[in-house]
């Protein structure tokens, strides 16, 4: 037991190291002043060079080495000892030099990305991204894989899946999607009126407080700013989420929070006997989504959710003074095939991350040519979405995930759709009465639900072997088309 | 040369490792969520850790030693060799072990000083007052001294200085200033209706920003933020400032800006050339003193000064309308003892440091028992600035200083008054018309003599060897005696 205790000491430090990190990111994005860039970038470098060196060190090896043969371990000790080891191993595998490269390369990639989607200029972008491919196909060599290389590079986001059981599962989604999309398309759209107009930016920041007090997000342990770009960021007893305001349409903030809201919870929901080992971690990037989903779209775009928060928005907002809650359901819940991943619908949005995953695969396994992207990209919103885009800017060039080195990620998007919906319905069998005290705007059962069962497990299992263990199957698309079905079927007023 | 670059390269790191703990520490006084303090504590304790065991390395040992013995150094590289060298040998000096002590006594020793003030109950924080003296006793004899223990600790705060030339400077200050404090209690006290009345805060933060803009103050590399105790935290591109706003009374918001920008400036102004290497570090508390309390005082509390700024005030407030600079000039003058040190005039401030300067060196030498602070401090108080004390909250309770382990650190508040008053009267003989400038508004060229004489050399020389290549003679307390009298026979119309 000594090796192992030392194994938890040395990783708590590591993670310590992380948690600091996260907290300079969150000031690099929220109040650091422009000039300091480049020191920042310095000091992260050294912290997670610190935590890297750390975590590779041969003593590391040797304490894992004598800890994974222990007897008698509990599922807990093995859990722990298992993602420690997993992490160093993945972090063993990619030698210094290429961890360089790729962190020189980064600012360089994403600095010629921002240009090419100003000047909706692909070539521009193009040397920097072959690079870019060219550094992942090297580190997924390194770190190995059993099928194809897109699977070592997908387990750094979604540990332990595989890209097989993606492809199987997002083909199924997509035949089943393309006909409840067409369907909606034929149908007459509702209108947004009811959810635009003027939404002073002090009153949102005020309702949007009240909303995540009541879901249940804990200010002691976090705080709300204002970016660009909504995030979460920090874990356990530091968990801060950013928000964006719209003055003249209530969606943006209002759904932004939510949705930051669920990940809080998530980070928030862990046990304070956990921290700092893995126990205290989110289990993959799939399943963080299936919270901030959950909330956003199966909670707060239900019709029983604004039963209890209506009468509210229309106290908080005299423009929503005449309207009524059947209107604003419709308007937040409009399904309309566009060409930007993040401003889609739930319906059309994991067709976006189909055409992300195909298309990056075939650039793993060299099957599809830089050059061909912008065309290959285009082809594929047609096919699955009916769009002809106008330009690369509003086609393969939106995303930043490619300059900033992160190939595998996108699936992790579309998996949390369906995790949240199988999650949803399980919960809907265990808890009594669980959308009635939604309407009411009560949510502790549901969040006392998805804690015990999910948030503070941590890295207790594996993805799959979580799906499993709470809902009683594999992941399946099963729930979420039921979801979608049963949903849009009454606002559309259509058969699915 | 190549032991050199070595030695840059790990201090470097080291100082990185400091910038980005002064980050987090400016998150804990702004924005962090009460409950994430044990975490930071933890990721501060960690950090500070690996600077520690980085600095204290057998190799940074070995590098310092043949650095030491390089021939034909120049001025500069023999600077920062030798400012290595006398970090490495301070932190090398003191045991794990006693790191570990301070740094767990401190929190419960600033918890039972919170509580003792509170309460003005000296007996709460006794014992841990005199555990940490103890301890300080212990780090003095680890580090050694010539004369006395209390040196150890004072050269942790000013370098070099020797608590033997403070005891004779603060023994002259005594006495030229005990004759000046009696003849301005004598005569009659300036108003301050004329700083009092309805000042908004919006109204003063752009007020604010709009000084530290005028004074130089770079907002491409800093900030403004507020909290209860206003203080600067950074260094080079990133050194921010917090401040504090009266709605009642513009004082305290005004010259608690002015004097953190004077702070500001000092870590604004080092050469992009030097950063990372003590060059591009403040010499001392004292010299980083002298640039709060020159713009503070000698150029925010003069008439020149107000003669640019008057007018914008009264456009700012309309409450100043009907005010004239005279009577704020001297509501922003007033001279009074009062027993509490932060809310001290220049006058009487240094006289509070005399009183904690005499009583630490005392404990530290054993002469006096700590069950005799409360005593001692009341009958300095009465005999130095002719006040008697109420309770221990307004007397020996009031500052955090000792409960931190800060024994040596006020000093360097005087210091920073005599530095002060001699570097203004050098700039006044070197600058044409510098303060018809002020008087204008204008302070590049005063900025511009600080930055090349004080700023741009960081640790090049010590703080006694500064003081004598920019002023011309040793450290004196003339220039701020002078300054008194010349001002104060001016404002109380009497002759000093």
């Amino acid at each position: 037991m000594k090796a192992y205790d030392d194994l938890l000491t040395r990783y708590a430090d590591i993670r310590k190291l992380g948690l600091a990190g996260s907290i300079l990111m969150w000031d690099q994005n929220t109040y650091m002043p422009p000039g300091a860039v480049e020191m920042r970038g310095e000091q992260q470098a050294l912290i997670a060079g610190i935590a890297h060196e750390r975590l590779t060190s041969n003593r590391m090896g040797e304490l894992i080495r004598e800890c994974s043969s222990m007897k008698d371990m509990s599922p807990e000790q093995a859990s722990i000892v298992r993602e420690i080891e997993r992490q160093y191993r993945r972090a063993s595998a990619i030698p210094e030099r290429i961890v360089k490269e790729l962190s020189g390369l980064e600012p360089v990639a994403t600095q010629r990305w921002v240009q090419a989607r100003k000047m909706s200029d692909f070539s521009i972008f193009r040397d920097s991204l072959e690079k870019m491919l060219s550094l992942k196909r090297e580190v997924a060599e390194l770190i190995g894989y059993d099928d194809i290389p897109y699977d070592a590079l997908l387990d750094e986001y979604e540990p332990y899946m595989k890209s097989r059981m993606v492809r199987e599962i997002f083909g199924n989604l997509r035949e089943r999607l393309i006909p409840i999309v067409r369907s909606i398309s034929d149908a007459v759209e509702p209108g947004d009126e009811s959810a635009r107009g003027d939404f002073p930016i002090p009153k949102q920041e005020s309702f949007f407080r009240m909303i995540l007090e009541r879901m249940g997000y804990d200010f002691n342990r976090g705080r709300i700013d204002v970016t660009a770009h909504p995030f979460t960021s920090g874990s356990m007893d530091d968990v801060r989420v950013t928000l964006r305001y719209d003055e003249n349409d209530i969606r943006p903030g209002l759904f932004g929070t939510i949705h930051e809201g669920g990940h809080a919870l998530y980070e928030q929901g862990f046990l304070k006997e956990h921290y700092y080992t893995p126990l205290a971690e989110p289990i993959s990037l799939g399943i963080h989504e299936s919270q901030s989903r959950l909330w956003e779209n199966l909670i707060g775009r239900s019709v029983g959710f604004w039963k209890a928060f209506f009468p509210l928005l229309q106290e908080a907002f005299p423009v929503m003074k005449n309207r009524n809650l059947e209107d604003f359901h419709g308007a937040i819940n409009i399904v309309r095939p566009s060409p930007i991943r993040v401003e889609a619908d739930e319906v059309t949005y994991s067709m976006h991350i189909m055409v992300r995953f195909e298309i990056e695969t075939e650039l793993m396994d060299g099957k599809l040519d830089v050059d061909d992207i912008p065309q290959v990209w285009n082809e594929k919103y047609e096919k699955y979405l009916g769009l002809e885009l106008r330009n690369d800017s509003e086609g393969c060039l939106q995303d930043i995930h490619w300059a900033m080195g992160a190939v595998g990620y996108f699936p992790t998007y579309a998996l949390g759709n369906l995790y949240s919906a199988q999650f949803y319905d399980r919960a809907l069998e265990s808890i009594d009465g669980m959308e009635e005290s939604i309407s009411r705007g009560e949510f502790s059962s549901i969040l006392g639900w998805l804690r015990e069962n999910i948030h503070q497990k941590g890295k207790l299992h594996t993805a799959e072997e979580l799906v499993e263990k709470v809902t009683g199957h594999p992941l399946t698309e099963d729930h979420f088309i039921s979801y979608l079905k049963r949903k849009y079927s009454s606002i559309y007023g259509i058969t699915l």
